[in-house]
């Protein structure tokens, strides 16, 4: 019986990351969306605006349009009247009600908040002095007619959708999701839902991950259970090749039942095995050919927290190149920690912790097999490699887990 | 004619909010989604585990069980001979190989993790020593059988799916989304997509707050643009009630053509009209009322920067309360101010910035009408009520808008 050893090699995050992100490109795939459905997607190419907005000289306030020479000298205890019209062009000591956005009337060349005036008949008394341009929002003083309002590679928010809408649009070309394969495999899963045998779990890092891929902003599909047979993982791993991005959960060690690696190798190439992260050290990166197509491949170990964290690391970032995306931004919080954590050196450790008023407490878990250290943690401690751990009292930066 | 004045009291932003989310109460409905779709969903109640997670003592490492009291005094330098077994039951001097998950036979108690071995013929060199219960999962050692897993108004995150689908659960029960009726208003605003002509504008708040509202969590639907007529906005109202929360934007000022606040008084009640914010003190918050149901309503300018600001401060909360959602953090960030900033006394300012190198410099605006200060800004400043400004060179912290 041949005998398994365990990693030779552990690589560091960073080379582990450089070295898998430059092993691929960025998808080439666009689509047309509808502004709807546009929030944080990615612009394919530059947006240029087809007009001015505002296209044409616009109150920017509800009030009077009036010649500002005219409010010279004006005040609160000392007001000036002017004589109401509805003519589209006004003349010296005149004034024309106006809304926020309608046309400023030819002659006029500021705008007087009605707060500042008061009803006296057939005229207004204008309360405050007006200088020219006050209260106008000019032809394209947002964004002029042939302006590249946002470029190729911006991620899209909401005002942005109103922007874009304000100009005209009503879809925008984007970058295509990033379609994501995820096949968990492992003979001693079955199915969600299946009341599991002795030695047998529930599927249950798939959906994790399913739902940690829409959150990375790709498009994510789950694969069938697949057991631990080379030629099973082949096949799906072939089905694979047609996705952006491959994720695989279990069997990503070095174990008798740990094939996934092998199985890549045969098809294509494992780049790294063994990553000097904790949780999460037995990760594969590379990738797979079938019919002249190559597609990336993270394999995530089975264990949930390892497999939760291995994802973030390098799922993610996977994605977000693939969809031309920023990377991820989380939000980060200083702590004082509570106990002592340790980390092994050489390794970058993910302890997690619960906050609470300023203070974070190390989850005590025994193993990578705790999947409830990261459910029930509100963040994580990152202890870089050539730090051997803090002390309680430290302070510490904690990254959210929400 | 009779003509309109301006706000007469303007409410503090903390009382406006008070007054308004406690003039409703959070929705009651709930429905039992696929854990595919439970993130960032609410529990509307307890979840008790159905079984002990794991069901069963499983190794937490690829290695061999064995006797751990058989591994004292063994070291990389001096190893302990040990007899390889297939039986499910162990005894002294004995191991049997296992892998991440697997029973752990009966006699054994702990794992040596398959690093620290060396294979040596029928027989395993175990090269250092384990501690009981080292590298077990001991069966309920995540989750005990009956223990409330989560608790009832718990926002769902990737590894809590995981978890539940772990615990047999293939579905869970949360609180609906609020459905939020979006009502762009103004006889100016014409569909998306037509060319707009002197006066008129194309409509871009209702697709902004689509998005907006559907990140707060919510289900948006945008309505027909209504005009500014009494009937229309009246019968709009009606179909608004339907939905949890009715957003309107546009006409909620105190002009001529600013009808919203009063057809809301004529079918239920304007809590607050005007918000000491800038921009966005022209906002309406109430209620409306038909056939026996009550639906609150919030009323945004249709300035496009005041309605993305007033969007964010009044309806998110309102959308996160109606959800039993908790409320929304924003990422921020310490920055140095690049130039002086100033705020009217008494109003709290929503400065939008640029953030470069921790430096923030306020973008330029003239008004609130610069909807590109919101899509171009990458933050911004708050200026408290009782501040009139800040100095270039002060320390800010800057909200990142994206």
């Amino acid at each position: 019986m041949p005998l398994e050893s365990g990693f030779i090699k552990k690589t560091g995050i960073e080379s582990a990351l450089d070295i898998f992100l430059n092993s691929f490109e960025p998808s080439g795939k666009v689509e047309t969306v509808k502004l709807e459905h546009a929030d944080y997607r990615v612009l394919s190419k530059d947006v240029v605006s087809p007009r001015d907005v505002p296209h044409y000289d616009r109150s920017a306030m509800d009030g009077f349009a009036v010649k500002a020479s005219d409010t010279f000298g004006s005040s609160k205890d000392a007001g000036v009247f002017l004589k109401l019209t509805e003519k589209d062009r006004m003349i010296e000591g005149e004034c024309r009600q106006v809304h926020t956005g309608s046309p400023i009337p030819e002659g006029a060349d500021a705008v007087v908040m009605i707060e500042n005036t008061e009803p006296a008949g057939p005229e207004i008394e204008v309360l405050g002095q007006v200088s020219p341009g006050q209260n106008i929002g000019f032809k394209g003083e947002d964004v002029k007619k042939g302006d590249v309002v946002f470029c190729k590679g911006r991620q899209l928010k909401p005002s942005d959708a109103g922007l874009l809408a304000s100009m005209g649009f009503t879809e925008v070309e984007v970058y295509a999701k990033p379609r994501v394969m995820i096949i968990p495999t492992g003979e001693e899963i079955v199915k969600r839902g299946i009341t599991p045998g002795p030695g047998q779990m529930n599927e249950s890092n798939g959906v994790m991950n399913y739902l940690y891929v829409k959150r990375y902003g790709g498009e994510p599909t789950i694969h069938d259970i697949v057991s631990d047979k080379k030629e099973l993982l082949t096949e799906a791993l072939i089905e694979g090749i047609g996705y952006d991005l491959i994720v695989t959960t279990g069997g990503s060690s070095v174990g008798k039942r740990d094939l996934i690696a092998d199985v890549v190798s045969s098809m294509g190439k494992v780049l790294v095995h063994g990553v000097a992260i904790k949780p999460g050290k037995p990760v594969a990166l590379g990738y797979v050919e079938h019919g002249g197509k190559r597609t990336p491949i993270v394999c995530l170990p089975g264990y949930p927290a390892a497999c939760a964290i291995d994802s973030m690391v390098f799922a993610d970032p996977a994605v977000k190149k693939l969809g031309h995306m920023p990377q991820s931004k989380y939000r980060t919080e200083k702590a004082v920690l509570t106990r002592k954590i340790f980390s092994e050196a050489g390794f970058r450790s993910y302890t997690r912790v619960i906050l609470e008023d300023g203070k974070a407490t190390p989850l005590r878990t025994k193993g990578a097999g705790i999947l409830s250290s990261v459910s029930q943690a509100d963040g994580y401690v990152i202890i870089p490699e050539d730090v051997e751990g803090y002390e309680a009292g430290d302070q510490v930066e904690v990254t959210y887990l929400e």
